[in-house]
């Protein structure tokens, strides 16, 4: 590929593009696709990180034609890309942009798809390097697997093939160990990319930064210091349109299970000999492996559904009354658990994890709360209300890094307040963050694996998670929230229990 | 007094105020006095922290009546207090003023004074309570000292008899012990306010909050993690003007041995039992004196002159060249040096002290300069070139908190590059910061001495400087450097042979 204006020879943090490939969607017409996959190819091509003979083969049940379909990646690069449109990029990607027509169960459709894979070999040299993304429901992989192995997609042996698949992994530990037979029977381990968006996002993967390239935090991570650590990914919307994928599953299953667990994993690790995939994540896994709910579930815990409510200027309307759900859904839309881990860095920290639909504001964050210093050095007359200290990661929106801690207030007195120290990443980088899917997706096209969660990590995860959902499958409904606010009253009393409250982010 | 609008009686930031006294103020007609005290006495008693009979006395050689020292007083209300102008503050703090007549010898009058006093405690109620507040040069402190003694006005046997004087205290260790003898044998220790400004300015204070109401700092503040700490005090303007004060005296006598040193003292000091005047200095001292400049001072100490130079825009002459000074003059107006704490705590960290004239800014801050991670996590080609973490107290301008640590650079590679998280205490306050001034002249009235370093202290402080002057005294003329640098080439050498560098604030 030529000289690319967005890319800088000079720029070291890009050191690779990935080589001679191509990238097969099934579920093609699905709105992650075309919200997010395809302009994350353009970006990526815009960027000059794809290969110069890219492939991309659309796979879905519609009748398109190949411009069709072509027609359809264009609407959707034109509305949703990064980065500036550039006719030459696109006419380079274009010209790779094929589309097979298929369900994902026939045997003949696989047989289109593969002769396609080799004429795009043959034409765009594409050299027998293939990897499937699976954004399809869960309930399909098997057969999606079943169909790529039948059909010589899967057989690496003139090139590599991986699969790249979403969530949800299963719903429980046992489904997820079935699941993951049934994916690793045609697929080994290091050519199944699982996709969490999450673990995507520049501050999640700073994370790693913040307490490995620097003196000045590590020391503090542990529970000498640390109070407790909360972990939050807070949503204002609601479901609405959503009921066919979250009704029966929650707010559990949707996001603690992966995002919450795995944004604990990387905050609560032990640091990797390197940062190599395998070494991360055998980190990882150790950390799940030490962590496990923490009881008595029935004050650990808490689970709310949204009702009808303001959220801000606007009147929104309960989860029952959403369009799709079940009038009686006690599916929960929040979902809060105390973790434990045992391990001898964090033996008594309890991490507070908690999600929510339809929550005051959309938020994402990683609160570490310090114990209160050890003693209080200046006199009751002197001082205000003071809180902990609080090293905060924000994942989203907004992403950076605060700290909290107690100042003088300006005045004759010794009068101290909580005051913010505050880093912004927008602010002190001019450099763009990719997309999460960017990210991912060249990662799975560059066979660079730290970022998606292994098998043993999910199973881990859901091994953590079971002994909450089992309870609460057998406590009845959850408590009622109004939309708009933070959450049910016993998220409140699970803190309040031990003198602790949820930050208000 | 009644209600006063500026103070709130909710507030209880401003606990105390002063009761029954007066100030006289020696050297009225100096430059302090109409720039700093007398703005700063006027916003006291706008505040409501002056008692309603306080009385002001002006002493100096002018041949002023009453009536035209209140207009200079006034004057000098009207150009620079911090508060809003109010008739009736004015009108009751007016009542109280007077002025006397003298020279710093003549027996007379201090009798004019001393019946001045008395007149001003039966006209005015100030129950023979009186600071003397000696704005005066050093070389006179003895003789006002005596006459204080000789026309009664240090007795207090019908009420307190403070002093409060101005630096320099001393040139030298033993020059100090002089001083304090002259000034112990009148008045008690206890009874002695020796003004450091810099000491009333709220970034200092806060150094105690920072450290001790907080949990997250104290355990970093130490050899474990720090590899050294910079204190800095840079100053943009030249010393034209002021060669009868300055020449001979130098850098180093001038705001190394007092504010340097006491900054030292407040950063690296132990937690005092409690807050109490007594026990913040016993731990002032004790640090002070486990403290040593530390050797070879041709490799740990420098020195330097400024030439004329580019000050910004506009071309400023040398020091040589400014009114007043030897054209010839061997004073230093850059000094740096290196010292040790030999304590627990410190042993092995190098404390880099630095003042200078004509630098390139004015800013005054302390840099505690992290080690090195312990290892370098992210390997060679995926890291640009990081500096060590940082914790900096802005003291002043834009007074402040600044962290500097590693992130992440948002792009598909593991790059870390300085970021600084920031606080900044005027955009976190409303509050307005009084006054250095009018912080100290309260104290002084309230008997609070935690602010005023004491005779030990001073001694100490010069016990630690005093190699370093001698080395200098025997090693001819300072280094040149010109106006608008950031000193002599010998302040880089100096960090240089530990691979340290000088912080560019």
């Amino acid at each position: 590929m030529t000289a690319n204006p967005l890319r800088d020879t000079e720029d070291r943090r890009l050191p690779r593009i990935a080589g001679p490939c191509g990238l097969v969607i099934f579920g093609v017409t699905g709105d992650l696709a075309r919200k997010k996959l395809l302009p994350a190819v353009y970006d990526l091509a815009n960027r000059g990180l794809l290969p110069a003979g890219f492939s991309l083969i659309g796979y879905g049940r519609r009748d398109w034609t190949k411009e069709e379909f072509e027609e359809e990646v264009l609407s959707s690069v034109r509305d949703r890309a990064r980065t500036p449109w550039r006719d030459s990029v696109w006419d380079q990607l274009a010209a790779g942009i094929q589309f097979v027509k298929g369900d994902f169960v026939t045997d003949g459709a696989f047989d289109d798809l593969a002769a396609m894979t080799r004429r795009m070999d043959a034409e765009r040299g594409t050299s027998g390097n293939w990897a499937y993304y699976l954004s399809v429901p869960p309930q399909y992989f098997s057969d999606v697997c079943n169909q790529l192995e039948r059909s010589g997609l899967a057989d690496s042996t003139d090139g590599w093939r991986r699969v790249v698949i979403e969530k949800p992994f299963g719903h429980d530990e046992e489904s997820a160990h079935e699941l993951n037979k049934t994916v690793n029977a045609v697929f080994p381990e290091t050519s199944v990319f699982r996709i969490d968006h999450y673990l995507g996002k520049e501050t999640v993967q700073n994370i790693l930064v913040l307490r490995f390239a620097n003196q000045i935090f590590e020391p503090l991570f542990n529970s000498r210091y640390i109070d407790h650590v909360q972990i939050t990914m807070a949503e204002d919307l609601g479901l609405g349109g959503r009921a066919g994928y979250y009704d029966g599953i929650g707010a559990a299953r949707d996001v603690m299970q992966n995002h919450l667990l795995q944004l604990l994993a990387l905050v609560a690790m032990e640091e990797p000999v390197t940062f190599s995939p395998d070494e991360l994540k055998a980190e990882k896994l150790k950390v799940l492996k030490a962590t496990s709910a923490t009881g008595p579930f029935t004050q650990t815990t808490a689970r709310g559904q949204y009702t009808a409510g303001w959220q801000g200027s606007k009147f929104v309307p309960g989860l029952r009354e959403e369009e799709g759900f079940d009038p009686d859904s006690g599916t929960e839309t929040y979902a809060a658990a105390t973790f434990g881990i045992n391990s001898r860095r964090w033996a008594g920290v309890p991490f507070h994890l908690r999600t929510g639909k339809r929550l005051g504001r959309r938020v994402t964050e990683i609160a570490l709360v310090f114990k209160s210093a050890p003693h209080e050095s200046f006199t009751d007359g002197q001082t205000q209300a003071q809180g902990d200290n609080a090293l905060v990661i924000r994942v989203q929106p907004d992403e950076g890094v605060l700290l909290r801690f107690g100042s003088k207030v300006p005045g004759s007195a010794m009068d101290v307040r909580d005051v913010n120290m505050d880093f912004s990443y927008s602010e002190a980088f001019t450099e763009q963050s990719p997309e999460a899917y960017e990210r991912l997706i060249l990662d799975a096209l560059l066979d660079e694996g730290s970022l998606f969660p292994t098998n043993e990590e999910v199973e881990e995860s859901w091994r953590i998670l079971d002994p909450v959902l089992n309870h609460w499958a057998e406590s009845g409904r959850p408590e009622d929230y109004p939309a708009g606010t933070w959450g049910p009253e016993g998220a409140d009393r699970m803190m309040g229990r031990n003198n602790r409250v949820w930050r208000r982010p």
